[in-house]
């Protein structure tokens, strides 16, 4: 890892810290941050249309009328008091839940962390979509696992092949899945394999854990039931506040039985004693504000539909007849296939000469594989920003086609 | 582990979960948190002392002049403001850093968790105190090594004893040190044992982990250098505002080399993406105000130095006479030796009915001795409360005594 430089301590590390090489997220939020690129990479929420005074109010609440709690140190579950609103949130989408069954963390992801901290030893079989969340991968490959993929399509995972996994003699740890507006692929998992797969886990004795940080983020049609409504005993939810409220927080949550709880609880202390009391007692303020945080997801469902339908119609304009892409019903991302003979990778270099920037598909692969695929956000980028961007990847995807005819490719003379 | 319930999950689950169980630290904060018993048991900072109008100030400008970017996602580490702010809290230590090799981490447990991750394969040694912080303890033992542990006494790590084990063939990966007021124990490394121990680790090649979150708490006495300024190279410096501003927004951070910063930060991003961007702003404009922070820790040192000075007249007024305690010059904790025949851990479930509570000593021992141990924080409970909970205490260990003779005991008759 020639970018780490002489280390004195580079004999000393663990084996599983040989393996830790910079993630494409982290490349990306450095590209994305120069202001004369229009990112469509990050999939950071437009906090901008947040209420700006509903958080003020309660930060002061929280930090005057309740400094001494606030302030302090707190247990390693979560402060009750925010664990009740979460409760609330949650009911909002047709989970009902037990204060006592949650544990909060710093974001989702802590929650990923825990789960694999606390299921998988090196070697350990964990199943996950392909593509796959990259924050997932990166928190479970620090525990070592194998990754077994199943594929998606636009109904979301292919049960069938997780069933037929199971018959080759498959066992993951467990079956890790974002069912609603995926990321990457801004799919839904329909309800017939929602059905299919509660039912096939449950019957072998493999735990699902459902990632839904998008869930309320709908923009057309009706919700389908989350998965830990069908089946409360064998699904480990995973919440956050980040784009219902904002990342900078950094509150989300594991909901499970209480024997995983109160083991997660303990790997919580020891990573980190407790989450921010401050932040736990501002969101838990900021939600205690009667329904207003609905009308603050209302605004932010406003905003992304606007810019997705802003999206699909840049694409349908500009992109190449030979690419295809998604049409996500909600979420943040479009998944873009492009034609075979492109490398998203290597065109990223010069995407962002252009002034654009996006995801490559590779990175949502523990094996690599999607190197013609690429993620498309229209959370942040305003509409216009948004439609000039794909412009910009469409003339460079038309010109590396024409090259790559040009020097004889299998498409030339079609 | 009975307490856990059926779980449905109980054969799933990784090794090092299965060792987990519930912490010390866990059960007393609990037990601490009803009103009616007088806690010297947490350390839990008088965050009461903070100027309140200060922190509100900070967080309206977090919100308010920075709402876009306190609000959303960071980087993994961390804020580079928030970094300049920490070199300058460091250098009031005669700590010299560069922004760019500090991580922010959720307080510095999250730094001991990254650095077991980094550094820790099952079965490694690692050399720590004995008495040792708990949440080291309990941080590195996620990563399942082995514990050198090498005792105190008044002038801190007993050097010497280290020496004595590398002589026999010991080879930890790191020795981890809390040189200035020890957590429990309150002693500090002495100057001279500075000198010795960052020579004998630089010979062996084996870094040190310095833990400081209590060195600006000094009631009297001389700084003595850190361990970081003698050897900039081999010592990893851990950091944390928990103790000169608050706990409650969990920041802390490490100071390495480049190397090791730079896994550190791929290790924070598997983990939780970044710290909450809105505490890490917030706390950059605390430490901003010019040298208003300075005054805080000098609040801080005036309610501290006060109690510690309440606590150790207590002591000597009611304490029996076969028991002895530290002097610390700083920080948040007295450690004392009761009377042998008494068992800490048994005693403090008598203690809590008299309503008072203290942390048995075996908690920070790798290998649960120290059972004659307690540690008594005079960090939070008012004078009058400390001068209440010894005498209740000391009550109760000559009651403890008087019953042992009564029963025969080797001390009966003298």
């Amino acid at each position: 890892m020639a970018e780490f430089g002489i280390d004195p301590f580079a004999d000393l590390y663990a084996e599983r810290a040989r393996g830790m090489s910079a993630s494409a997220v982290r490349a990306l939020f450095a590209v994305a941050s120069r202001p004369e690129v229009i990112s469509l990479a990050g999939g950071s929420p437009f906090v901008h249309a947040l209420p700006q005074d509903r958080v003020l109010e309660a930060a002061r609440r929280a930090i005057v009328d309740r400094g001494d709690v606030a302030l302090q140190y707190g247990g390693g579950q979560g402060h009750l008091g925010l664990r009740e609103q979460l409760v609330k949130v949650m009911d909002a989408e047709g989970v009902a839940a037990d204060p006592d069954h949650l544990v909060i963390t710093e974001g989702a992801q802590e929650g990923l962390d825990i789960l694999g901290k606390i299921f998988i030893d090196p070697g350990d079989t964990i199943a996950i979509e392909a593509p796959a969340y990259v924050g997932g991968i990166s928190a479970f490959s620090t525990y070592q696992p194998r990754f077994l993929p199943i594929p998606l399509d636009d109904d979301g995972m292919i049960v069938e092949a997780l069933e037929e996994a199971l018959i080759r003699g498959e066992r993951p740890k467990f079956v890790y899945t974002v069912p609603n507006f995926h990321n990457p692929a801004g799919v839904t998992l329909s309800y017939e394999r929602r059905v299919r797969l509660v039912a096939l886990c449950r019957e072998a004795g493999i735990p699902i854990v459902e990632d839904n940080p998008y869930g309320m983020l709908r923009y057309e049609g009706d919700a389908v039931p989350t998965l830990r409504s069908m089946d409360p005993d064998n699904v480990i939810y995973l919440g956050t506040v980040s784009k219902i409220l904002a990342p900078g927080v950094r509150i989300g949550w594991i909901l499970g039985g209480p024997g995983l709880i109160q083991r997660a609880v303990l790997a919580k202390e020891a990573a980190s004693l407790c989450s921010s009391h401050l932040t736990q007692l501002i969101t838990e303020e900021y939600f205690a504000q009667g329904d207003d945080w609905r009308e603050g997801v209302a605004g932010f469902v406003e905003v992304y539909r606007s810019r997705r339908d802003a999206m699909l119609r840049a694409l349908e304009s500009h992109f190449p007849a030979e690419s295809s892409w998604t049409h996500p019903a909600g979420g943040f991302f479009v998944w873009a296939t492009v034609p075979s003979h492109i490398d998203t990778s290597d065109l990223l270099a010069a995407a962002v000469e252009r002034r654009v920037a996006y995801v490559p598909g590779a990175a949502f692969y523990a094996d690599g594989s999607g190197r013609d695929k690429m993620r498309l956000a229209f959370c942040l980028a305003p509409e216009r920003d948004i439609e000039e961007g794909i412009r910009r990847l469409a003339d460079l995807l038309r010109e590396e086609t024409e090259l790559y005819r040009s020097l004889g490719g299998p498409g030339a003379g079609d």
